[in-house]
């Protein structure tokens, strides 16, 4: 899950769009077989509707009856769980909320390898621990399926425009198939590797991404503090060496740019349980691979402290008002 | 003090050259009145020779004779101490290690102070404690003296090229004076604010860049860890929100970059120990403004380590290799 | 695994010994019916031998043939596998480096829970996950069994002197039952709560310990830059509020106590890893429970960076060495 | 400054008096010649209450009049400034604030360095940076006076019953001569060393003692998460190797001790901003020994980052308060 955010920018880059890995499918929308789509929340939904758009027929379910009912409407099959949607369709995207939810809808009793069918292709969108993508891949090749991961950055309003990045971890002979359905749903699909490699794109990005910010968001208090202008500090700083995208695309002083969270009382965005979700993936993945992260560790610790003192539903940036003085002091 | 960089690299960034606030004095040179110059060392030398170039009468002084040899050579007229710089010169530039050289070299028993002259702009462009840049300006203002901070990026290369990028911090109305003299040695100069705040946007920049390169250097090792490709990882690091200067312009992975100091084994480039002082200056601002920067702090404790393990000479990218695992473990 | 400790000092407190919790068995050894061990390596041999020499006749197994010599020529029965000791007899204790090793030994093919008898009683003095501990409690009930948690502190060297501490998570009603056994190998048999309690209370407790250690090191380290006598100041901080095990009992400053790995290069104590692998079950468990633990994480990285550096082998006070600038800087 | 603390705990160490550098003068009182005192505040007022009641005649001064009514009602002669008390006693306490308050009472227009008598004895008890006290003993010397550092610990409290403890640096021939005085005031003189040496060691004390509290703060929130009760946690830590002063003297969690200010919504104590100011001074001289302190550093990020959130009052074992997840997250 990432960042709803608005107008052109977005949590993974502005210049998406030029990169070269972008693809449009040009194949005939005839002939199309039905994809199967499992989890149908904030970021599921206007996904399969994408798909939809596509004129792919989709076969979907979730937990929750009511999320099924815009897609439902709009010519999609509702099926009971996910083991029916793998008995209708050879081709699933999955996109839910944690790991746990991955090894149930996959492994559980009612989940997809109860009845995939064998050649099938299964994409997980959901960002989860990468050596879960692991165990799903083994568990979906015992089945003779194929399990490939597909994190996405760019959040709600990206999801809507069909405007994701996918970032993709798999055996690269399925890539090209999997390219096919993901361009539907995003403007960049980018290979990453062996499966696992998706997520860890995806969460090395992020872990860097809090580490600016909270950066910046220290950087840019202590230069007022010592009498500078915070408009000029962040000029200074984004044709300087201290650049980062925090500071130049999504700065956290309120005042500083247009069209961001700080800018709305931090409102909107990536919120700040998301990214300590995404912190403690990233600190589990370090911890089980004994890699030193000192700084992604405590960015981590700064978020979970956030989440406990009330900042849980702000936007990520409002780690600038958590370190600065409060008035009155 | 600075970095040296190779190419068009430099710490205080690419696009320096096209700012607005470039420079270059048109005026006569026919009239020009001497400049004084306290500090000849590895940035003063090259900064005093482009007075010289500029066709500036120059008055200089170092604690170690040998070090004015060079500009002496060239034109450069050569006094005891700084007292007498003040006495023959009007306008001063000074560029020294640290706070203490800086206070001796203004206030102490041969200090420019002793014999300054009345009007004189007194510009110190060392990297310092920005309160005591406000001490300096204070003692300066009691003689009728005016003193300006300029701390400079750019390193030695930068400062040879006559490329700098000066930030400084003083009396507005003064600025223009202390730019035609500072657009003869840097590219870039910019008004900070009142006196210390030119000091505030060096320190402030090097302690986000410090963090971003640690950062980087984590991201980077943990996805190499996790099976990811490094210069795929870059690439995708620089398209999304983790991009930073460091990730793009400065990575500190081998192989992902050319014509950096990965590249090179760390050699050159921004030394360690100079960034430990550099953080140490930051550390001490903000605890006397009782400003919280877990993360600056943090930077600072490794590059700390890092000098007490013997890193203090290796260019401060080599983070990277001080957190990645010993061959052989 | 924990620490082995000289003279009196162990990882778990000099006090042990007086506590009212402290317990020795005084039923008849005669009806002894035989315990089951799997895990024969430092720690379980010597505590395999503490219940030979108290009378139980002991079926054991390990992965390595070899380190199940020295219990059967003391008159152990070995056999192939966990599910054969579970075969044989229906009060087994489990000691394993880590949780993959647990699980395997509980649910793998071989596993114990392949042959349990309804109504046995298992208990596992690994340091793991308390979450694992859980999983294999739910296991265990399943086939009628009875699963405690019940890690150790103190060393091989309380392991063979009989004086470990346990702490021991699981339902109340068994822990007499657990007692009974446990007395054999150590001084304090602690009930802590239900299931994964004593792994949680091993954990935090370790965690405290690496807090404490490298807190010391950096104070004791400070202190001697700023002029005091190591000794003197460990007497003050020991008489003071700074006061820890670390500071009065485990002190990392060569020369400041006898008898402490310290003195001996760091030799022997608990390794710099087991320490990094506890911390991370720390790390691991508060991301979980979304618990923040700033200075528990930033411990974790220190040892994490220590192992990287090549101190995985040291005792874990060689953090002083570790901040300690090198000779020659 | 230090804490007030209840009954018979204190900062520095319950078995204070049991050390044998405690000492109380015996020499007859007939003779006494006048102490001068400057400082009135909390801590300054019952210290100069005790030299009365010990039967020596006090020259005091403080920046506020009212501050000082009350030792002039026990006799004390008042006088404008602390130059005036130097001209009337050769034996001098001062209490004050913070560095800048001590460099402007020695060294100030009026300080006590204008009318100092050479052979005078100037002890300072304030909390400062060591090398502020080293150049105030280098002035007082260039005046024929000796200078002492002499912090205390023990809070209001113990100011007022006399049971300081007092951490002495400077001249070890002067020591018989401060130490007279002292006793009047402490339970405990302790000589660390050369000038600041006394500073060194309550700058230590108190930063291993933020570690620990913060530490134990964490762990004790980690358990209660993990299921454990959270007196049963301390008393396993107690007797085990993550004891120290916060966990077993002073615990954070309310309901584990009585008499602590954890069980009285944090107040009294020792405040949180006092301890972020002492973690200043070591994160300082730290910084400017070069010395790396990770674990100190972070502490004083912890503590600031409470000031600012408005803990900057509540006692500094708050910090469990502060890491523990507001209700209804």
């Amino acid at each position: 899950m990432a960042a709803m955010l608005r107008g052109s920018r977005c949590l993974f880059g502005r210049s998406c769009k030029h990169v070269d890995f972008a693809f449009v499918s040009t194949r005939s929308m005839a002939s199309k077989t039905p994809v199967g789509f499992v989890g149908l929340g904030n970021m599921g939904n206007p996904m399969a509707k994408n798909l939809l758009k596509h004129g792919y027929p989709v076969i979907a379910t979730d937990v929750f009856p009511e999320s099924c009912k815009e897609v439902q409407e709009l010519g999609a099959q509702i099926v009971d769980n996910p083991a029916d949607v793998a008995d209708k369709a050879d081709r699933i995207i999955t996109m839910l909320p944690s790991s746990p939810n991955v090894i149930d809808v996959y492994t559980g009793l009612n989940g997809i390898l109860k009845k995939v069918k064998k050649g099938s292709l299964l994409i997980d969108s959901s960002t989860i621990d990468p050596s879960v993508s692991k165990e799903m891949a083994a568990a979906a090749e015992k089945m003779g399926a194929v399990f490939m991961d597909a994190p996405v950055s760019g959040g709600v309003g990206a999801a809507s425009s069909g405007k994701l990045t996918f970032m993709v971890g798999g055996a690269e002979e399925e890539f090209t198939a999997a390219k096919e359905l993901l361009t539907c749903m995003g403007a960049n699909v980018v290979y990453c590797g062996q499966v696992g490699t998706g997520q860890a794109a995806k969460i090395c990005n992020n872990m860097l991404l809090a580490i600016g910010m909270i950066g910046t968001s220290e950087t840019m208090n202590l230069g007022v503090r010592l009498g500078l202008d915070p408009k000029l500090l962040a000029q200074i700083l984004n044709m300087s060496s201290g650049r980062c995208w925090s500071s130049d695309t999504y700065n956290p002083v309120p005042g500083v740019m247009e069209g961001v969270p700080s800018g709305n009382n931090y409102q909107g965005g990536f919120g700040t349980q998301l990214m300590a979700k995404d912190l403690g993936l990233a600190q589990n993945t370090a911890t089980n691979t004994k890699t030193p992260v000192p700084l992604g560790s405590l960015a981590h610790q700064i978020y979970r402290i956030m989440c406990a003192r009330g900042y849980a539903n702000k936007d990520f940036s409002s780690v600038f008002q958590f370190l600065r003085e409060e008035e009155g002091q």
